[in-house]
């Protein structure tokens, strides 16, 4: 690449300062926001052009839903928001003496900078379990999980050898959180309930959908009732949940100690990682890599620099607040109103994140559902869940859409979005010679 | 790949005739539910999982379609038809004297052949212009079109100097036929009414369609004056159009002889090659390796080979019939009734295609129509057009996605699915730095 400056600067004529975001996720697109009637200058920066609905992906995974569906294009959500440009580029460092960040192609100098890249999954110290277990962060991970569990079934209904059949169709997801808990939900029911009926030689009933999580229950987050009851509604839709299991190695199967699960599928739901972006902030981490940030979300010594969301580690009551939508949100909100009290010389105040509540879906008519002193778990706590993520998704469109899917798969059992993208053939032998590697 | 027998082989105990049918498609798909109720098995090979509807492929190439809202998986679609099976695979060469398809990864004997494969883009012998300029045939080639198109914009948001940004924003189409409209009339849309207010810098506005044919107008399988009413229109959307126009290098630009058109992004609707699978059935092959098959759609020599739709050379009344949708599905419901006729010992009949009618859309409220005597352009042409495609589509719950998406557009003038997936930092790195390639 080409050193020079292709980006025209933004007009620094007129003396405004000059806010960079770096990341289009929650936290970022609600900082944007808070900036909307601010004296500034807003540049936010993502390697995507479309922000997503995370708590959905792995409805995409599950072929529930297209990527489309749970994703917008940033400068469609900001284009009345008239003090942002939009910048498809890669952040690879921030030099914060001088204020400037470095991109790809690129540098942009900055008078505050708001850093909210968020996290990657995590094999703690294993990354060659990488292309064994693939995890769910970005779409193309849901595609490739989505490929690899569609392909399975395919794969199984050419299998002549029993071992190799019930290996290809055992599906094991390593962490219990709540999207190990989500994806255990949905694969069971697809294997079930949808496609059955669409194979001639095997029993896509019988695949066995195994949940393996370290802690001693399921939802570790959550309350011990919810947890309790996430595990009885996954049990009862045949996932089989081993709990107080610690995985030692990933390679032919699963390994748990000395016992060895053949599975031909493994996902990855335990651990997350902060971007590396945060190595280069000259701030101290925590043992994830997240920035432990004062409490209005700025960094030590910085003041002009805000770290956000799941990246950054804050501190309430002696505990991190947890990586959830609702911390990037509020966190987001709070920066860009830190910025605001700063250009009208008002003191900062600390940010203090506002529970609203907690919500997991495990399947058809199944949840949980924590809000604080009330807590549910059931039909009820899914209904729940159903409507405030219809009302959170991003854009009139996407709601209808989804809605009208989620009807759809309701009514019928089925699931829409069951291709199989990319090099299904290269795939399938992937799959099936992988039994003899 | 080990070459053992993986797959089940269809139960011969019972003396039934096995049909293969190759490709998933139109033809291979109304074939097979043409033998629904006939004394086989049928075993149905596709290298994907899913039956795509093709005429609507450019919509997901032009954001306005999520590949799902187009495609069913192929054992959805025939889940009740049970002496069908289908299986993931890819042929690679048939051996038409012992009756056996080789797979990539295994083989099949058969009593009937059914080759339905396609055609996939040709370059006239310039097969390094693939890479420069996509065809639109398969889901991956649509999102890959849509990737580049969009990405266009993102990179010239970004460039500095102007006769790169022209450049950026200079597409050409090569090939008018009735994708080469289509996309050229899509994407002249989304850069004058769809993204404009979403840019701070650029003018997506002032972004040059131009669509490139050799033959002397457009459409050149219409009549003159559907022809002339398509130009019209697509010059009143914004196109410009250049017929006689035969490219003969496509490298930092399009060149028409000594003319260079700087352009950063060409497609290719111009050509097809017949699926190589063609060449090994030992038949006479026209120019494109189309199979010159008798009229009854079968090999010369091999009555129990079949060879439809686009792959087919199918003479009628001295023409070859065109490569569309109602051939393949007239061809294929055709050759399941002469498989039949054959158990019945019932003499075959020539095949005979009925002209239904011929719709091309161009773009909003634009269309051309062509019944045979009765031919239109225009609103009333689209109408039916959307009727028409709606009508269909395969699955209720398709059609009801698009028919939400398409009313949405309409009304907003927005494109759903902007998303740029894949590696959007490498592609951005790529288009921009081709500049200096």
């Amino acid at each position: 690449m080409s050193s020079e400056p292709l980006q025209p600067p933004p007009d620094r004529t007129v003396a405004r300062p000059h806010v960079v975001i770096l990341g289009g996720g929650f936290a970022g697109l609600h900082c944007a926001r808070a900036l909307r009637r601010a004296p500034v200058d807003v540049t936010l920066v993502d390697r995507r052009n479309y922000h997503l609905f995370q708590p959905l992906l792995y409805q995409v995974a599950t072929a529930s839903l297209s990527p489309a569906d749970i994703a917008s294009p940033i400068r469609s959500i900001l284009k009345r928001v008239r003090n942002v440009q939009v910048w498809l580029g890669e952040a690879i460092g921030v030099d914060v003496e001088n204020r400037v960040v470095e991109l790809k192609d690129g540098r942009l100098e900055y008078d505050y900078l708001v850093v909210a890249t968020g996290v990657t999954h995590a094999y703690f110290g294993h990354e060659e379990w990488a292309g064994r277990a693939p995890g769910l962060k970005t779409v193309d991970d849901a595609l490739e999980i989505r490929r690899r569990f569609l392909l399975a079934f395919e794969a199984a209904e050419r299998e002549a050898d029993p071992a190799s059949r019930r290996r290809l169709l055992t599906f094991v997801i390593v962490g219990a959180g709540p999207t190990g808990v989500e994806l255990a939900g949905s694969m069971v029911e697809i294997a079930r309930q949808s496609i059955p009926r669409d194979f001639r030689f095997i029993d896509t009933a019988s695949a066995r959908v195994i949940l393996v999580e370290g802690a001693d229950r399921v939802l570790p987050g959550y309350p011990p009732d919810l947890s309790a009851s996430a595990r009885r509604q996954l049990e009862r839709l045949g996932v089989e949940v081993r709990t107080g299991a610690i995985v030692t190695d990933i390679g032919e199967g699963v390994h748990i100690g000395e016992e060895v699960i053949p599975a031909g599928n493994v996902y990855w739901a335990a651990g997350v990682a902060a971007s590396p972006l945060a190595a280069s902030l000259d701030a101290p981490l925590d043992r994830s890599g997240r920035v432990l940030v004062e409490s209005d979300c700025s960094v030590p010594r910085h003041p002009e620099v805000f770290v956000l969301g799941d990246l950054a580690h804050i501190q309430q009551d002696g505990e991190p607040l947890p990586g959830v939508a609702q911390v990037a949100i509020q966190s987001g909100r709070h920066a860009g109103r830190m910025i605001r009290y700063d250009l009208a010389r008002r003191p900062r105040e600390p940010f203090r994140y506002r529970f609203w509540g907690n919500l997991a879906t495990i399947g058809r008519a199944a949840a949980v559902a924590d809000f604080g002193r009330v807590r549910f778990g059931g039909y009820l706590a899914w209904l729940v869940w159903v409507f405030v993520h219809i009302l959170k998704l991003i854009g009139f469109r996407n709601r209808i859409l989804v809605m009208i899917q989620w009807a759809w798969a309701w009514l019928t059992y089925q699931r829409g979005i069951r291709l199989i993208t990319g090099s299904p053939e290269v795939q399938l032998e992937r799959s099936r010679s992988s039994r003899d590697a």
